[in-house]
């Protein structure tokens, strides 16, 4: 007998009961749902990738937290988001696929950061980018808030906030007060939600910035209103700033082009504050947050970037995405008791044979399968308390126990198990009862 | 700029375009599907663990395979499948689990193999086992078989065998021939579907038996025959082997159980030659053979398992599984041109707007989504040649051009695109005709 060794996982990885595993993949089967039908297609790239491929970026934070490692005279790294691998997969496979190239990819990646509370080191992400060769047009900026609409309102949310900005609006503006290297101030203005005004203004300052310059940020991105009431409002101030009228230019075509597409005014709206961390993004940006729930941040991001692949390609691929971050999104909304699972059981039925009627038990699960309900049957030896234990705690709507009388008669009571009512019928109409839950 | 990086995967890692992407993910749906409605519940665990865990049974070849690495003090595995993960999750949770616990999984594997066709270093392993606490009965071993026969239906299948055996009635026989460590003996049995009788009989002389005695194990692994005669013909036999006795009572046990599930005898059949390979297994066996294509092999194999989880913990945890390796399944099932991509999208239509028309054809797209209708717009600026060669190349069934008369009229032309057919059609009208596709 060999040493008995202590089960359990590596911290930052989620691990779930069945029952929480149920309500979890429901939640991914309604995203992909959801983009599978607004025409995205599937991808599944492999998890480890060539370090050399993978890393052709390079630097960063994200470097120090990847799992990489040596498998023979390979150097091979675990994927850190899915975005790399679409880059990677897009110009690998250029002459396969058909541009616009709209693609979903829900799948594991793997960063090893300190572990926290929240924060996973395996986690899903699910995303969905559309990819042009050459050109995209801005109309697609405005589909993909029309997504997060459609999926979210199944997810069982009514009341949320498609936030959306265009980062050229921010950098133009920063460029008419003539700060021209704004990648810090854009990272600094991100942060107002999270840290508040007073510390948003102080950090300015500490990056060099003046305090007359840095109140004008603070009023810039705290004009509020309808998205009308915000474009009048820049109008008003007439920057000139080549950007900023580009980017200006564009959020009012999105806007134009999300009324086009129809979802209602308050899941959507212009936000000045939405920059985005990653300095990949270049135009439109976007963030969703639940209304009742602000403190979880945003639950979906993405934007438009320019070049997609420029680590793999002279072609230029812009592109425009969103990324749900669907472990993180779960263990927030169960946290918060926002979410909860409800299922013990994908079944509807238990039959439960008395210990001489196993076989008859089983002749009546595989007549109820044929006509398509989802049952089970207990055939382990037991007292028939345990056996109800059983269908009990896996808290199966039915149970028919199978006994001398049933297997007589052909006539079995089916017990509803939450409301106790119980009736005799033949196996048509259990079918029936069960089939129309 | 920075140098451009080769995009490519490592050898071993399976990657599809969309149109086999979405066959591949239809497979996995149909299996999925499947485990679930036979009452098996889903988990999904981390695809690194501890190395001290994972690798708590140690030795053996597959530990070569493993990618293992260390990441700070953490000394980390990659899942070489998806058994020991449920040995490790089963004592983890044991108090939160119902037994018999019926649980699937499907995901992927990893190991570092010799790079050889149709071999892959990631793979999707499609599992369900059920476990038993101290005992699980053997009615049990029956379900298996009515899952795989219900799958392979459902995937397309109709002529396919599973084939039964029990490693007690080999060890027994072998036990009742003088032949006491059974181990290498049940490997070489194990491969004459492979390598054939006359290998079989030679590589068994090899090791050490005598030729008599290697006659006679061909004799009786030979024997063929309906499950009956099979059985008539093992009483002759007269072996009076504890242990084969055991398992002829196991055998036909769950043949009898079988007949009550009541799966067309066509589809299974006791073959005494089935051995797997694995020590693990000490019971029932089985294997799954695509009858117009044995030479791709088994397709889904698994039996009986005394202790899942020796290593973990001193409770006997008896349990019986079979796994689907879907990634192999797949590529030998394309290769051999026995499935084909027919898909290359996942919507029924696409609306082309005249590039002025765009809002309108974004509008139209918006109404018939809410209708239920799965389709996309395409938004590009370009030719209608073009546009119409990217609804082709897409092979979505349906087009509607959205120009100045459809706008003004609120008629569309909707164009079948595989029988050239088209018609003038109002909203409703459209919604009718592709939701009855």
């Amino acid at each position: 007998m060999s040493e008995i060794v202590k089960p359990s996982t590596l911290p930052g990885f989620m691990e779930l009961l069945p029952k929480d595993q149920i309500l979890f993949n429901e939640m991914m089967d309604t995203i992909r749902k959801n983009f599978e039908n607004h025409g995205f297609l599937p991808i599944d790239t492999p998890v480890i990738e060539k370090s050399e491929v993978l890393l052709a970026k390079g630097g960063g934070e994200t470097e120090k937290q990847i799992y990489r490692f040596q498998k023979g005279d390979t150097d091979m790294s675990m994927r850190f988001d899915l975005t790399v691998p679409l880059a990677r997969y897009t110009v690998q496979h250029f002459s396969d696929l058909s541009f616009p190239f709209r693609r979903y990819h829900i799948g594991k990646v793997y960063r090893g950061e300190k572990a926290q509370k929240g924060r996973f080191r395996e986690f899903y992400q699910c995303d969905i980018d559309t990819i042009g060769n050459e050109t995209l047009d801005i109309s697609n900026d405005a589909e993909f808030p029309v997504v997060i609409y459609n999926t979210f309102k199944e997810l069982g949310f009514d009341e949320f906030a498609i936030k959306i900005n265009n980062r050229k609006v921010l950098k133009g503006f920063f460029s008419s007060l003539g700060i021209k290297d704004s990648g810090d101030v854009l990272r600094t203005v991100d942060k107002m939600d999270k840290i508040g005004q007073a510390s948003v203004l102080q950090e300015l300052i500490e990056r060099g910035i003046s305090e007359e310059k840095a109140n004008k940020i603070l009023d810039f991105i705290s004009i509020e209103g309808t998205n009308d009431e915000i474009f009048a409002k820049l109008e008003e101030l007439n920057i000139e700033d080549e950007i900023f009228q580009e980017g200006f230019g564009e959020l009012k075509t999105v806007i134009e082009y999300i009324k086009d597409y129809d979802i209602p005014e308050a899941n959507y709206a212009v936000d000045l504050k939405i920059a985005r961390g990653l300095d990949y993004y270049t135009g439109t940006v976007y963030e969703t947050i639940l209304d009742n729930y602000p403190e979880i941040g945003s639950v979906c991001s993405g934007g438009r970037y320019e070049n997609l692949a420029s680590y793999y390609t002279e072609r230029k691929l812009p592109g425009v995405g969103l990324s749900i971050g669907l472990s993180r999104l779960y263990y927030q909304l169960t946290q918060a008791n926002i979410v909860k699972a409800e299922k013990q059981s994908l079944v509807d039925l238990i039959v439960i044979p008395m210990n001489e009627y196993v076989h008859e038990g089983i002749r009546l699960v595989s007549q109820l399968r044929k006509k398509g309900v989802k049952c089970i049957v207990y055939t382990e030896r037991n007292k028939l308390g345990k056996k109800f234990k059983y269908a009990d705690t896996l808290d199966i709507p039915y149970t028919i126990v199978v006994g001398e009388d049933e297997v007589k008669s052909g006539k079995y009571t089916l017990k509803n198990m939450k409301s106790g009512e119980q009736d005799l019928f033949g196996i048509d109409e259990i079918v029936a009862r069960i089939n129309n839950l």
